[in-house]
């Protein structure tokens, strides 16, 4: 880049490579800097689209902000194949959500209830419903429920695919480390940078450990279900995400640690979530245990937009356990912010000055 | 090497390396042919050096050879570590049986009942005892027996050991795999091979699949228990080494197939038995999870001596589960065969002729 940047990106995970092709795309000179694209919570992540199945108690603002980026994601993915002819595993099959014993169904009901009273979409379901949808589901569930608009991705290929966007829209991608923000001659700059932006900016980002295995499905079949099954099963809560390749991601551990070691037991309680619900997984191939760390915050919603006292420095960061689904509504709300200075009301309950 | 060699091993797992070892020191000049010494079925063993607890039904024979060999380890473990300055784990801790449940108490029971009664030293201990000996135990344990005599030694790091050993005493390394016998220009043969002396010999050797973890104490501190434990645990079987370095070895399926894949199952079955009976391991880090395929044989027993109507070739192969513990009665008996021509009585039952 022989020219200064107009917008200079710390972090090259799909929050920070969406950001930086949205901008370029609307005219600006963008440099993103990162030692590792791809390297931080996206690559353990399992990549569900699930505003509904992901709607906690208390977060009601979270989860309008996940409802409105999921909306996005349709459009979202559709530019993003026509940018680059990629294709990255978006697919629209629904999650079911389904108890085990009766207790995990009360636990589950007890959620899904308080989903439905925000208007969400979905719905209760028998134990043979459950299993016409999903044949390879446990006969011994007790009931569940269908968040038909709950979808998926596959983050590392979404990562792929939006570099290779970026790159195409004229993003220059510097592999140097950034320590100090000063250390970037741009106008604009802002921090994607996961857990990264705590040291970068003083901003309360704390690593939240998450352990997350990757199965194979015997002889290169495709998984045996569809749908995103988010599970409840002897009190453990797991999620299991099928992919074409024939890889299902079974998440996650939430641990308040900063270390990145896989642990036995949480290896067994996932597997042993995984296999009760749905009993084929026993044959699946063990490919794969990683953990990562998620950006979490006090309230655990992002932090988006303007830094208090740092002029030109724009936050996107905090994303904790919903980086993915968010990443649409934050590169158009940064990107907006950035061409037209004027704040989205979107980003007001996200903003950095709440923890002030 | 210039000139023909006097004896050619095929094979540099740890039965192949200590022939050619013990028959380097007598004077003979040898050539092991593998080219990737260690990566067989040593490479996934546990290193149990258990003839007690490894006494099973039907297996008399077996269990004397497995005696006689154990009884030898500790002059084999002088010499090896006199000859190389290496160490390689051998430990004297002993063996704890345990039964989880009474079910599981009535199988180690009916196990250990056996094996006392062929004079093998074990002994019943209450869970009480057992807890004395190692308190990482689970407090639910309905009890279990000491075998003292059952120690231990880590086989990758003897493979190790075997190799600096055989290189000392002027052994060649020949990287080049070996497809027919044919090639070979020595007038002795030493087929140590594993699974793969079927193909050479047409030998009754099968592969049996065996899936095994690896854990590792946090802090890099040693593992909470000394003993290797073996458990029955809700109906399933495991086997807990704990080494110095931390590292706990898990092991083990025997599965009839020919496969080295990783299965969800296997991994979920060892996690949950070995947690089951030493709860602290739940926090270890799981960081190997391998299968491997040990060399079988109708009866369970190694195939030694010579190959029928093959003169000049002798077989070392077959030892299944016990290939580190018989190391060293199989490098004594085929090294006396070589240097004497006489065979040892030991050898009768084992010889391959009994497959005709």
């Amino acid at each position: 880049m022989l020219t200064r940047p107009d917008v200079a990106i710390v972090g090259a995970g799909p929050v920070g490579l969406a950001i930086a092709w949205r901008c370029a795309t609307r005219g600006l000179r963008v440099a993103v800097h990162d030692p590792a694209p791809g390297s931080g919570a996206s690559r353990v992540a399992a990549g569900m689209l699930a505003p509904v199945a992901e709607a906690y108690f208390g977060e009601r603002e979270l989860t309008g902000l996940l409802t409105a980026s999921a909306a996005r994601w349709p459009d979202f993915a559709a530019a993003l194949a026509a940018a680059t002819g990629r294709e990255f595993g978006y697919r629209t099959d629904g999650t079911l959500v389904v108890g085990l014993t009766g207790d995990d169904l009360a636990e589950a009901r007890r959620l899904w209830s308080y989903q439905q009273g925000l208007g969400l979409p979905i719905s209760a379901l028998r134990p043979s419903q459950l299993r016409d949808r999903e044949p390879a589901l446990t006969p011994r569930l007790r009931g569940g429920a269908v968040a038909p608009g709950d979808h998926q991705v596959d983050p590392r290929r979404l990562v792929d695919a939006l570099r290779v966007a970026a790159e195409r829209a004229g993003v220059t991608l510097v592999p140097g480390p950034v320590t100090r923000l000063a250390e970037l001659a741009a106008p604009v700059v802002v921090v994607a940078a996961g857990c990264g932006a705590a040291a970068l900016t003083g901003l309360p980002v704390r690593p939240v450990k998450g352990q997350v295995l990757r199965l194979r499905a015997p002889d290169h079949r495709p998984p045996g279900f569809r749908h995103v099954i988010r599970g409840y099963a002897d009190g453990e809560s797991v999620y299991l995400v099928p992919r074409d390749s024939g890889e299902v991601v079974v998440g996650a551990t939430v641990e308040e640690r900063a270390d990145t070691e896989v642990t036995a037991g949480a290896v067994l309680r996932l597997l042993r979530a995984a296999v009760d619900l749905v009993p084929e997984l026993a044959e699946y191939a063990l490919v794969e245990a990683t953990a990562g760390l998620r950006p979490g915050t006090p309230d655990n919603a992002p932090i988006l937009g303007p830094l208090p006292g740092r002029p030109g420095v724009l936050a996107a960061t905090g994303h904790h356990r919903h980086g993915i689904v968010l990443t649409p509504v934050t590169a158009d709300l940064i990107t907006d912010l950035i061409v037209t200075g004027e704040p989205d009301p979107l980003l007001t309950p996200f903003t950095a000055d709440r923890f002030h």
